[in-house]
């Protein structure tokens, strides 16, 4: 697709053993997706690493350099697998202090169990600022372009609240779907790259369903784009393109 | 965790603008995680990039280079986004060709609508094996160390079952979960910092639940290693130690 040269682009970090053994399905990703596609920031990649600094530090240098905004989730908490801070330190060459304003906020919550272990979450590379976590108060951290957030997706979803007014936007990419039913993609798939080819400003993409012998058969079209008019044309002429070969589509 | 020497280790590659724009939430990194950790294989990263040539070829090219196995899923339908084996062909320097045997599996699929976007489903870097799809045909492939699947989670977890042979196995990984209720990870985070100090052989990890107000809280302590009985006794220690500050288990 063709992108407006000042819509900001992204990248996510997902850190964390438990992703890469099975023991946990990732869903941050998808939030994240979704948070940024509403914002017109284009997600560009995605990267998981376990809890490895020279996977974590590498990954983020690299996602860092080649995008606008990175966001990481997991490794934050007070147990000795969580790494992050000290990766991120490392990743930016700047010393890894007790950020006092996260000391004072750990301090309130924990009162006398503030032990050691708990005030590894009050660590900050030098130079960051905080991200608030109104779930469990912990917070996560940002150090120039790169957001570093819990991992447990209620604690994630709830920081993103903090993360959004710091982001600059771009304009938001809309999406139409057609669907198709009762007939595979293959059958649509010389029109759908006609029109794709017709119109290089938009993304044409297809997503089958029901592959197999149980229920309907067919395949969500999606066209993607910034220009909102641009878009219904498209989708009115690839409506009709279809209509033509026989195909009956269904907004959706 | 210190793993044998003979070891395979893996990555993943999810490929595909409707992940990375929200649309779809993945869930093929979690089936094929569980499905190497059976097989005692690593899964050391995974990767997500979204249709676009340059990013599939370079990360490709990256994770199989690293890793023993790659496998990657989506974007070998028959639409003009699904542009996976061209990406493989570019990455290993080799020609795509139609396979004589995939062609007869389509072929035989479709009969009289077997039309030339379905073709393109019988393309194959030279070199390349099939990977059966028992669920809609279309099959997947292997490159050398590269097995290349279908996007949609049920055909992707079908062509795991043609996969499994062909790929060298390790010795187990196997777990055991301590479940803590009723305090934070922050109370037990140094014991269970000594105890990952005391057997290196063996990864200790911990794994909140329940943060914030709503129902218990707690976490998850899950010890990992491929030897059970240094396994049985590391649990037992730690359950031990826990039990000295206080904190009851329970092996889940």
């Amino acid at each position: 697709m063709t992108l407006t040269a000042s819509s900001p682009t992204a990248a996510v970090l997902i850190i964390g053993d438990e992703i890469l053994s099975g023991r946990t399905a990732d869903t941050n990703l998808n939030t994240i997706a979704r948070f940024l596609q509403a914002l017109g920031i284009d997600l560009k990649e995605a990267r998981t690493v376990g809890d490895v600094p020279a996977q974590i530090v590498g990954a983020l240098n690299a996602l860092r350099a080649a995008h606008d905004y990175v966001f990481t989730t997991g490794g934050i908490g007070p147990t000795h697998d969580d790494i992050t801070a000290d990766c991120v330190a490392e990743a930016f060459g700047v010393p890894l202090r007790e950020h006092p304003e996260a000391l004072a906020i750990l301090g309130r919550r924990y009162g006398d169990d503030f032990n050691a272990a708990r005030r590894r979450m009050a660590r900050v590379p030098e130079g960051g600022t905080l991200i608030a976590n109104p779930v469990s108060d912990a917070p996560g951290f940002q150090v120039e372009n790169v957001f570093v957030m819990a991992g447990v997706p209620k604690i994630m979803t709830a920081m993103l609240e903090d993360v959004a007014p710091r982001l600059r936007t771009g304009s938001v990419v809309h999406s139409r779907t057609l669907r198709v039913v009762g007939v595979g993609e293959g059958a649509v798939a010389a029109t759908l790259s006609d029109a794709a080819q017709a119109e290089r400003r938009l993304s044409f993409g297809s997503y089958p369903f029901g592959a197999g012998s149980d229920g309907e058969m067919g395949a969500n079209l999606v066209v993607r784009g910034r220009d909102e008019a641009l878009l219904d044309e498209a989708v009115a002429r690839l409506k009709a393109a279809l209509a033509e070969i026989g195909v009956q589509t269904v907004e959706v």
